[in-house]
């Protein structure tokens, strides 16, 4: 499972970082899901081998435009793609009567279905690969949380059992580790009832904007990644006499100390921190707050960054592949990555 | 005045050319105005030296995506980096009420007032230093062009009149000169009364979508320029048996030459044709076609592309300043440009 991050800026974007969107990756490297999508999300893929026609779902963490106003454009160029295979839509609740009146505006007609679940009231449930449960955070509005956990991690067939109740070997146990459910005999064999997996599940926890990082203690249980912003330094927030319902470097790290977490990815950045610190503040100044509070892993996100969680629970920086000379974004991504991830 | 071009590709992004987007730039260089404003469209101004706070005004073709799902974001970005001054915003009607419920969604509230003029009923009009028509297109929705009409050209005073109606030197004969109305013992004095303007104003005329170019002969009357999409080439057109309410290469540039025109500049061009012909049909099949009907000072557009209209009417290609190296989007311009203006 990967995460590549799109983007990793908070409130406008920059020329180095876009403004939220993450891609969730399966191990076959073709499905995909998509955690908020910021104005240029589709510009950014083009960037990437992600696909439109793969992208199995796709979850908002709350209405601020800088996490959904990409929306109405992908969604219009998957459909000129020609997508035919509905969408799950995981989101805040206003998000769907808002995207259907953008595209009444604007005459556009998709190819393929969307399928809205509010994320207010959510319960576990799945996409895809994928376990997905929402969890409510603190912050100017409403603000979820995503925890993705791997449904079928390593499935082997529980031979004895199927031995016992006299299902023959062949193409039934084949669907069966598939996790398809089968039909034999005139009744439903259930996959998940013969079926054993052989380790722990990955997990990881994709928060939105959020105050108060304990809100995910319960959610972070068990998991082995943490996604979560850090739009400032203590030190900046401090100074402004509030943080507008975000979260500091030092909070999250502290939270992520406490739990004993073994990786946490910080996102989401103010643009006053530079990769270049001698135009500003620098990115590293939001390093060096959360290492001191923070004995695990620590990653900061830039574009196009991809971290693998293997399946031994621990996760990498993946080598982008080869990029074409003098692509446009990539020195960018290069530029924005010194000394980042 | 010049064309500064912020996307020249229809209906999606590419990876060269992002969806339509023009800048037009007031002969100070400070003031501008952009018709247009695909997503991304702010993220391209990151990339050139234009300022939300200094645009006077946005127009707005008509409300397919590719020309308005990037306005949410630029506004709600000119509020965060502090614009006070009202934004004028000429669109068709159904965008004013479209806005307004995406900055309720997202809960945003903008530092400065829009101010929301529907082309279907704007008579003519002056914004900053433009006097502007908006002339009703052909499209598959109701789309407009823009003509944009330099409304002070050279202006010099009328020192016999002022003579003659006793208006004493001073002060007074600058503010005029300027274009203010005056008030002088008891009276109005009007700046278009004492002013001479010495030459023709320059006139650019900007197409929305449209399949009939031939809707815009008044409006290219006397006009130095028109920039018009050209979609396809009518030997794809023919292919396809329609043109989904889009002009052809050919179509344009025999409008162009039949109205005599001397500048036509070519935009919005189907992603089938790329800068390398080696990747599919080549934007030079698109110059090939347009320049067989045409004989006038053809240009075809790119992004990043800035052209100059000079106070004598002659269109001439502004090398871009020089650029960082490295730097993301200028290698994707220069990429892209080969063999365009």
């Amino acid at each position: 499972m990967d995460l590549l991050f799109l983007g990793t800026s908070s409130g406008t974007p920059t020329r180095a970082r876009n403004v939220s969107g993450l891609g969730l990756l399966e191990e076959t490297g073709k499905g995909w899901y998509l955690v908020d999508c910021g104005e240029g999300t589709q510009h950014q893929l083009l960037r990437t081998p992600l696909s439109l026609h793969e992208l199995r779902g796709l979850f908002i963490t709350h209405v601020h435009g800088d996490h959904c106003y990409g929306l109405p454009g992908l969604l219009a160029s998957a459909g000129m793609l020609g997508r035919k295979a509905p969408l799950e839509i995981i989101a805040p609740a206003g998000i769907e009567p808002w995207l259907r009146s953008t595209f009444s505006l604007s005459q556009t007609y998709l190819s393929f279905e969307l399928v809205f679940r509010a994320c207010e009231t959510l319960g576990p449930w799945h996409c895809g690969t994928l376990k997905v449960e929402a969890v409510a955070l603190s912050h100017r509005v409403p603000s979820y949380g995503y925890r993705f956990t791997e449904a079928r991690p390593d499935p082997r067939l529980d031979i004895d059992r199927l031995d016992r109740h006299g299902i023959p070997r062949g193409p039934i146990w084949g669907r069966l580790v598939r996790g398809e459910d089968v039909e034999h005999e005139g009744r439903i064999l259930r996959a998940d009832d013969y079926v054993l997996f052989t380790r722990e599940p990955r997990r990881i926890v994709v928060g939105g904007d959020n105050d108060r990082p304990e809100l995910l203690a319960e959610a972070c249980r068990d998991a082995q990644v943490l996604v979560h912003e850090a739009t400032y330094t203590q030190s900046i927030a401090d100074k402004a006499g509030e943080t507008f319902g975000h979260s500091t470097a030092a909070s999250v790290a502290a939270f992520a100390q406490s739990i004993g977490l073994p990786n946490l990815v910080l996102t989401h950045f103010s643009a006053r921190y530079q990769a270049d610190p001698a135009r500003g503040l620098s990115i590293e100044d939001v390093r060096a707050e959360a290492a001191s509070h923070y004995q695990g892993e620590l990653y900061l996100a830039h574009d196009f960054a991809r971290l693998r969680l293997g399946r031994d629970g621990t996760l990498m920086l993946v080598a982008p592949p080869q990029r074409r000379a003098g692509s446009a974004v990539s020195d960018s991504a290069a530029g924005s990555g010194a000394g980042t991830v």
